[in-house]
């Protein structure tokens, strides 16, 4: 990871770092998540040449796999889902730290054998004790597999031998629950062991925001209340709960989504510029405008909630979310919020910003669109431009990777119609370097132990605070007003920006 | 012709103007630019609908032609070079007012004749007495055309018929011979009569530049010295001298191109805002800008010229200018000009710009180029970046009329390397509509009446005043520097921006 003091690393930042020995232990290493990200992008992190010879990777689970089948599992996944091209050689140089434990979180005895395998790891590959636990299990776990880690030594970090711990959201429910997470973990982890995977900070366009913000003259200067009318931040999801529905009923597109990937976008595109691209500098910085945050006093006219029913996702029928397999029929849960913030800070100051999510919408993306008020005068006649809209600056996040700009050209032809168009920088389309996925990015950071793309506590408190009253307000109201699914969400949504002179763009 | 004053005239911007009853008298109509540009712009102007039924064309030369034999003449140059598809109706109607006078400059019968065959015009076509005169014929012929004009009674606008003079650059070739012929001119018709016509100023992107910068809210806060670098305008040429030897040896590149297109050029990008796009708005503005330029005060350090020698322009060999058939082997006429011009405005003091046009350059491109300053700070090593140019937005106006943003972008990967991309906005691509030929814009605004694009005598003046004291410091020098054809001009232009730490774009 390069983002890296140049006091700390002197070393050129165009060269990837490369981490040192050490091996990564798999929690749920048969899960979905593991199978489709985790272990591919181990494969392509040692494709790429990014990890040390000796690597080993543990996996810890319920079957009773040899080393050998274990081995198998991962290659039958690997080749499935590698990003770049699979090879042998690569992959019979990854197999020689392939180890599986066999056992269950409450049987101390596996947890010795984890142990023992870790330390036959030092011996056999050379791993120095330094070893990485990645939490790819439902958070309710994390005590007993912490307690077990501590039990068995495995837990702390010594002089030149590191111990890290990586969880994936929920990070808790609410910030009660968050702060007791917390406490659990870190009775165990050393908070700067701690690390908090919020994929979507791992995406190269996420990434980008910081270099086009912070390396460019021209964004900046109009990237304030002066010339900003509001900000819109979108994830929609064309599919409906999926699998997902005995976690998902219950906890809601806000919680799901808003509480964690938006409010870091958020964070990312209202920051100040930081010192450095270190951990620390962003931190601060990201920090700063999750503090600023303010709720709008009227929550009923600046947030909205939708649940999807049914209707057409393409060509395909689909039910309506309270007929979906598991989620209980009377589930008020919501699966579109939409939410109004603004941001107490004189860059920001009457700028709303406006963040959206929600399953089972017209089509599958995530952007930020800072649009930019109208042209305080038009030295021509407002009949020729009443068609023309807010110039827009809008960070394709997924699924095409880029940055659009909206602004008003002259129509050609003898009169002076001018009329809205756009120019568009695609990732895939400048560069012949293809994106890594962001859980390579995410699991080398952790290695090298460079942590900038990872939340905080503190900042997932911060998230919670602006969450839970919402919530609560939410919770206080019946059923979420429902939306044919295949369209943009509820019209309460619509309602909401209309109140304040606004209206959503169509992605 | 639609920048109007919305007091002075309601209609929806929209909608293109028809011109109203009238006709187009063109000297010099068996020329090149009538047969390229002049008689297929009116026809296509006709087959837009945008002029009057009973229009009236009539050429003027010393042929032996009956009006059908000049209608003949006519149709086979529209449908040589018309823009818009043929039209048989569309011609026959444009043929009935088809007319031709035979005749030399001196000749008053010939005159007589003209003046009854517009009284012709006007009775049978009902053009009701409004004619304009179109000039395509060198300068030195104007007094003669004017004053025959006067003499028959043409040249003076009467109450509710308009009499209007269209004439072509070269306005002189220094401010002395400007100011006398425009006394010439100006004893015949009055000033708001004359057209200077600078089919630059005709073309879509020249008129896109000002609904760039004005309809949009994105360009005008970084328009100004806190953010600008300096300013890049291009015209280059492939071609050589070609058929134009006898005109052009002893005028040279800066009087040919820069005294007009570019400063006019220069004017629209850095004038501030007109009240309105009103002729007299516009000129306003423009005339404050070239009344704001000063001349750099070591012109040998500030300004380069060159000479083509023999080289290739893309397979063909082609020979140097001093070898060019008409040239004076020992011509020190400059083919080649670049000059750095200020501007002593709040706006855009510091501020460079940079002009430079040539012939027998690398291609043809006529482009203006804002460069912005580099970003204050970058919150990452600089190591990342020591290649990241500054960020840019290029008019383009020909020949992909369009625009381009150069801008830094994170290049893909796990390390923080940013890398300049570009986005484009193309013309062609964006819109359905077609672009008008500048000269058709350009009769139309004639005919309307109705002269936002023209330069006024003002602005000619202004522009030689700029112009001649730089001519007369090159006028002490000998030869110009020679630069091989398909380069891109004299290592003197190179070095002229290396002073001030800047090079060229390569368009």
């Amino acid at each position: 990871m390069a983002w890296t003091n140049p006091l700390r690393d002197p070393r050129d930042l165009r060269l990837p770092r490369i981490a040192g020995p050490c091996s990564l232990v798999i929690f749920g290493v048969t899960g979905d998540l593991a199978k489709k990200k985790l272990l591919p992008a181990v494969y392509d992190l040692a494709n790429r040449g990014l990890l040390p010879p000796g690597f080993g990777l543990i996996g810890f689970g319920r079957r009773e796999w040899s080393n050998e089948q274990f081995a198998n599992f991962v290659e039958e996944h690997v080749r499935e889902r590698c990003r770049t091209p699979f090879n042998e050689d690569t992959f019979a140089q990854l197999r020689k730290g392939l180890r599986f434990v066999t056992g269950t979180f409450d049987d101390a005895a596996a947890f010795g054998r984890l142990s023992d395998t870790v330390s036959e790891l030092d011996r056999d590959l050379g791993t120095r004790g330094n070893h990485a636990f990645y939490m790819s299990v439902p958070p309710r776990a994390f005590p007993v597999v912490s307690r077990q880690l501590a039990a068995c030594g495995l837990a702390h970090s010594t002089e030149g031998a590191w111990r890290r711990v990586i969880i994936e959201k929920p990070f808790g429910h609410d910030l009660a629950s968050a702060k007791e997470l917390d406490r659990v973990v870190s009775e165990v982890f050393a908070p700067e062991s701690v690390f908090r995977i919020d994929h979507y900070l791992g995406k190269e366009t996420v990434q980008n925001l910081l270099a086009l913000r912070f390396a460019n003259t021209m964004f900046e200067p109009i990237w304030n209340a002066n010339y900003v009318s509001h900000v819109q931040i979108t994830m929609a999801e064309d599919m409906g709960v999926a699998g997902r529905a005995g976690y998902y009923d219950g906890i809601g597109a806000a919680r799901d989504v808003i509480q964690n990937h938006l409010l870091q976008l958020m964070a990312l595109t209202a920051m100040e510029e930081p010192v450095s691209f270190t951990a620390a500098d962003l931190t601060a910085e990201k920090t700063k405008v999750l503090s600023a945050i303010r709720l709008p006093h009227d929550l009923a006219a600046h947030t909205a909630r939708g649940q999807y029913a049914a209707g057409w996702q393409g060509s395909e029928r689909v039910v309506g979310y309270l007929d979906e397999k598991g989620i209980d029929p009377a589930s008020t849960t919501e699966t579109y919020a939409a939410i109004r913030l603004d941001v107490d800070t004189r860059r920001w100051a009457g700028v709303p910003f406006y963040l959206r999510t929600g399953k089972r919408l017209g089509k599958r993306v995530t952007e930020i669109a800072v649009v930019f008020k109208r042209a305080p005068h038009l030295p021509f006649e407002t009949t020729a431009t009443k068609e023309l809209g807010h110039n827009a600056v809008v960070i394709r996040v997924q699924p095409d990777e880029g940055v659009t700009m909206r602004f008003g050209s002259k129509v050609p032809g003898t009169a002076m119609e001018v009329r809205d168009v756009s120019m568009d920088f695609s990732y895939g389309r400048s560069f012949t370097e293809a994106s890594p996925e962001a859980y390579e990015r995410l699991i080398l950071d952790v290695l090298l132990g460079d942590p900038p793309l990872f939340p905080t506590t503190r900042e997932v408190e911060l998230s919670w605070e602006i969450l839970d009253p919402i919530e609560e307000f939410w919770s206080t109201l019946g059923q979420p007003q429902p939306y044919r699914s295949g369209t943009w969400g509820p019209e309460e949504a619509d309602a909401m920006l209309a109140r304040d002179g606004h209206h959503w763009r169509m992605p």
